[in-house]
This record gives structure tokens, sequence and C-alpha cells, in this order.
């Protein structure tokens, strides 16, 4: 399921990991066996290493979430924030379009930060904030959709809350089956899928 | 997140709760916490009973993770199955467009065993035997890409492999956002997804 490890990085002088490999091993280890299952000293074992080798670098596991989800959603709030506003500049059709196709390439970039966002439920105080972030997107993104079929973009036979619905659930669904050694790359997953979508919302 | 629980169902003459409602908030805790999280005193907890009476209906928490897995794919093979079983008579097109439609309300019917199926990790034999009932399934249905492809009756521009990919990424995203309290029931959702979908795949 999951490829092998590259080799850790080593921070400058200090022998073991920088925060960076321990927040990449820890992401993974949230994907693989859930956050609430995943314990510091569960992270320590993976990376062999003692906990307070862990807590040289953060401060709690919720840091280490914190961090993860913080890296996806600031990529995503910039490829959103970035389109709307660019709103004097371009039909919303070609913002939206933009949107997916940029969408897919931080998905891609940042395949374990972005699905460990998408399976967020809530249940600490972090996961609240990232939820909150995640709906600020969906509701600008739900706003492009209604914007391009109002002007004339795209088919107003099916309501924009759906199209919205099924066109980001298609972008999302890739952290679950993208794979980075696979045969495609984040620029032919993007092609196939604007390709796809925006055949289908054509107005006809 | 999650609507309030029902009204406990009574098992007959046994005061309590029955197989089923044991399962109903398995299911529900698993998804919410995570099922390595979810201990069986913690379904004890939330259903308000002891842990012996929880082994009254159940041998182990991986035996609840069987039955509902067991739920969904069982659903999801008869839908797969029938449509391979009906290749004489009609086109691999139509059984295609078939399979997502009843897809999309098999997901909608069963939403929180397809949910569990969906974030299975592997971790343990049954989640390793639920895999492999996912890959025959995912299997089945790019071979049906494939075939719709080959009559002619999708476009041929983008690899078979990718259109099952995005397209069944799309039919499962609904697990994540479909409330089945909001304004669109499993015929408008499948609708509309048929709509988006195969308007998108057709060949041009």
């Amino acid at each position: 399921m999951t490829a092998a490890d590259p080799a850790p990085r080593r921070g400058r002088g200090r022998p073991g990991y920088d925060q960076a490999a321990v927040l990449r091993t820890a992401v993974e280890l949230f994907n693989r066996k859930g956050y609430d299952a995943t314990s510091i000293g569960d992270l320590a074992k993976e990376l062999g290493v003692t906990k307070p080798a862990i807590y040289h670098h953060v401060t709690s596991k919720e840091d280490l979430l914190r961090l993860a989800l913080d890296d996806a959603l600031d990529e995503l709030t910039a490829v959103v924030g970035g389109a709307v506003e660019d709103a004097g500049s371009a039909g919303a059709y070609e913002r939206l379009r933009g949107v997916v196709r940029r969408s897919v390439e931080v998905l891609v970039a940042h395949q374990p930060a972005v699905t460990l966002l998408l399976r967020v439920r809530g249940n600490t105080p972090v996961e609240v904030e990232a939820l909150e972030r995640r709906r600020w997107l969906d509701d600008r993104l739900a706003a492009l959709v209604r914007a391009a079929v109002a002007e004339g973009a795209l088919r107003n036979d099916i309501p924009a809350e759906l199209v919205s619905r099924l066109l980001f659930g298609m972008v999302n669904s890739l952290a679950e089956w993208y794979r980075a050694e696979g045969t495609y790359d984040a620029a032919a997953v993007a092609d196939a899928l604007t390709q796809l979508a925006f055949d289908g919302l054509a107005r006809r």
C-alpha cells in the first residue's frame, strides 16, 4: 500500500531527523492507522528514536496534525483565494477551470497532507479549525460554480450545489487512488479530469 | 456532523440492543474515531451497556468490522456482478450507466458501511480481505469502461484507466459529502451524476 520510506533527512549538525522528516512520517502513520490511534510513542518507534527526540521538534501530537493540515490548507487557500481575487480579469468559467486544474496539482504535490485533511472528523480543536477552513473553501468554490452557471458558461439543468459537490468530489477522490509512481503524472490527470468534467458541464 | 441516533431497537424478549443496533453504533464510532482507535469498551460506553452485553452479540471488534464491510461489499458485488453477467443482453455502455446509477443508490442506502469500506487501509486480515474484494470490483468496473470505449460508445481520447478512476472516484466521493437529510434524494444525485459523467464521456 505504501512505498518504502525515503532515507531520513539529517538535520544540520544534529544527528537524527529534522522536523520535516518527523512530520512526513507522522502524516504517513496518521493516514495508515488513523490519527486517534497513533501515539507519539508509535511515531518514535517508527523512526527508531526516543520520545524526547520527537519532543525536541514538536510540542505534541496535535502540533504535528496542525502543521500537516496547515500545509494542505495554505496551498488550497492560495489557489481558491487567487481565483476569487481575479474576479475582474477573467470570467467565472475560466477561473473555475483554473482552480480545478491547480487543485489537482496541489493534491498530487501534497497528497499525504491532503488525504489527512479529507479524513478530518472534528474530534479535536485543531480538527474543528481545519473543518472551518475547509468550509470556507467549499463555499468559495460553490459560489464560483454558481457564477459560471449565471454567466451562461455551464449547463443549468443540474443544481449548482450538486455540480460543485460532484466536481470537487472527483478532484478529492485523487487522494485515495492517485499513485505518484504510476503511469500518469499530475498534468495528465489534470487534463483528463478537466476535459471529462467541463465537457460534462458544457451548456447544451 | 452526525444526526442524533435513532432510538435503540429492542431484541425480541431481551432488554437492550440487538446485533443490528450494536453494529450500527459500531460503524458510526469507527467512522468518527477510526477503527484502530475504537475499543469494545468505547462501544459499550456509547451504548450505555456493559462489555459482556456487547459480547453477547459479537465475538470481537473485528467481527463487527467484517459484518459492516460485508454489508457494503455484498451489495456492491451484486450490482457489479449483475452487470458482468448481463453481457449478452445489453451493450457495455448501458451496463456501465446502470452500474453507476445503482452504485449511487447502494452508497446512499448503506452510506456508513460504504464510508468505512472506503477508508480501509489493510491493517488487519479482515481489512486485507475487504481490499481484495474491492480490487475485484475495481477490475470489473475498469473492464466495463474499456468495453464501452471499445464498442465506440465512450470517448477514446482519455485513457480508460483514468476514466474508470475518475468516474468511480466521483461516485465514491458521495460517502464524504452526501447528507440523507439534505435537499437531494438518491435519485436526484444519481441523475445529476450520470448526466454530468456520461455527457463528459460522450464520444465527440
